[in-house]
């Protein structure tokens, strides 16, 4: 909480808010941006809100060579009384920095960058929509910029915080999706860069999904690399099992996103005395489940759907149905209960939410 | 060749050329870049060669979040009597196409962006130095511009060649290298990128990278992420090992760049009568044949060094000289004849050499 405050440009017209039923993801962003440079010599510096407005690089700036770069994604919410929360923002910060370690970046004074954004949104708060299931998607990065093509980290980096108003997931109720498990392509290994939040990592999962989407799957889950059996995450979610009365999600072995919604979800089912383990599962014996009938629920855990059941899995030409397609008691609770805390309509006991003032 | 002259925009005044012999890599740019841009309404289009400039991109650029991009790098070389060369040039175009496709990006036109690649070298002739060892370093790359940050292929793109001159990689003459063999992380798995030339491959290595260079390596040589066992790639080459006469280099299996220099180095071993495997090799084996003496000589092969030689590798703490680190007979060959057809020297017998007029 030691940062200052930020210098701030304002735009001299501001943008037309889009009606929230048209809102969508990651299509409009607000009237101002956060910016912050670094360069090896003096650390982090310049930091200001400035209008949101083209970045400009050189053409041999490492970002377009060498993909050096980080990212977070979180929400502020508006509650029924007017007030705008963060969802466990610190995570973000901390998760961040994690990731530049892995990509060989400087780390960010968490804390100070937490202040920032926090300045940003203050900005920006008439663009927090207030529809049931909206949101203002908040979406830092830092993009590594010398323009070098030797292969080293960047001696300069760009900080930037963009904002976009997000529309609800489920426009028409949660909905359980069906899910292929992918045979051919792989998402990550371990020793590569699959627990860090950088940009290599989403491009290289897109020739999967498309072709999922065509054969009319709505996400692929991801075996793991090496035997093609171990179950590590579903689309760009973590996902759950509830088996028994059980829940279990795929231990973090470092090619796993170490999802800020996964901890949540880890830490309230144990709040109600479920038991969770966070173990290796395979994807025959998610079958083996099914088949004894002991596989109650599956729902995926992720900041833009925040759960996400899970209707069917089709692996090798065999497709199983779990729950009936429906939601389950558990996936529902976590639902009502989560979105509850970040909008303010439930009691936070777990301190997770930060007010914006 | 059908490519039209592109419309260009000259620069109102040339930068001064450094020296040859303070080039060093990818430091230097010349006056002019090509760009052309691409829309899924319209496909690629408006291609243009400008003054050397920032590029100026949407904030929400997928490039940013999700790293959708590709890039290739080739040499043009200067010839004693004044013509500048491209080596396979053709083979870069495929293989950017071959990139494209994993990275579901759309393919280039690969005879008419070789056209525009020639047209600006043409124009920037003056750029390529004339040293010993020396070359114009040219980096085609795409990148993903839609301002859009859903999980999805980017609807817009920007494709760039920017030129830099470049020195010699053995300004001492060759030294061969010591190589330590990665434990710890990883460069790529099947069903990943590894065999795109693209950005998120290139991060992933930088701390592996750096660690190695602390420890006094030269470059880090990869294993297989399945078991760890299998060579891959010696930094960003590739790696070849003779043994008891017989050449042999880890064959294409989807983890491993298919390298033009690899590729060259095979048809010419094979031209010279010396028989070639392509093959799985694992470290185990490079240790077993070495405490054999038979192990003879090792050299990776690259755009940036063409072949370099391997003087050492470290292994779980044990290391060995490979040729009591000299440059052995046949890497010398493949350099000398090599570099010798590049820089018009010797005669081309593979038509492998284009000429910039």
């Amino acid at each position: 909480m030691s940062a200052t405050v930020v210098e701030v440009e304002k735009v001299e017209k501001m943008k037309n808010k889009p009606e929230d039923d048209q809102l969508g993801f990651g299509k409009y962003f607000t009237d101002h941006m956060f910016v912050m440079e670094y360069c090896d010599e003096t650390g982090w510096g310049n930091p200001r809100i400035s209008p949101y407005e083209p970045i400009t690089l050189d053409p041999a700036a490492v970002i377009f060579h060498y993909g050096q770069t980080v990212f977070e994604g979180l929400k502020a919410y508006r509650t029924n009384d007017e007030r705008i929360l963060l969802f466990r923002p610190d995570m973000n910060m901390k998760r961040m920095n994690k990731s530049c370690e892995r990509l060989s970046m400087p780390p960010i004074d968490e804390a100070e960058v937490l202040d920032y954004l926090k300045q940003l949104i203050s900005l920006e708060k008439d663009w927090v929509p207030s529809s049931e299931g909206t949101s203002l998607y908040i979406r830092p990065f830092i993009i590594a910029t010398e323009p070098f093509l030797g292969l080293a980290p960047s001696k300069q980096y760009k900080l930037v915080i963009i904002l976009s108003p997000v529309g609800s997931y489920y426009p028409q109720g949660i909905q359980p999706v069906d899910i292929k498990v992918e045979e051919q392509y792989t998402r990550a290994v371990r020793g590569g860069t699959g627990m860090a939040k950088t940009a290599g990592n989403y491009c290289a999962t897109f020739n999967a999904q498309s072709t999922a989407s065509k054969q009319g799957f709505s996400q692929v889950l991801w075996l793991d690399a090496i035997e093609k059996k171990y179950i590590e995450e579903v689309g760009t979610s973590n996902v759950f099992f509830k088996v028994n009365g059980e829940v279990i999600t795929p231990e973090l072995t470092g090619s796993i996103l170490p999802g800020i919604t996964r901890m949540s979800v880890i830490e309230m089912l144990r709040s109600w005395g479920i038991p969770v383990s966070e173990r290796k599962i395979s994807i025959d014996e998610v079958y083996e489940y099914h088949q004894e009938g002991a596989l109650e629920e599956v729902f995926c855990t992720g900041t833009a759907a925040v759960i996400s059941p899970v209707g069917a899995f089709e692996w090798r030409g065999t497709s199983i149905n779990i729950n009936d397609k429906q939601i389950g008691d558990v996936s529902r609770r976590l639902y009502d209960t989560l979105t509850g805390i970040q909008t303010g309509k439930i009691a936070d006991p777990f301190h997770w939410t930060t007010e914006v003032k």
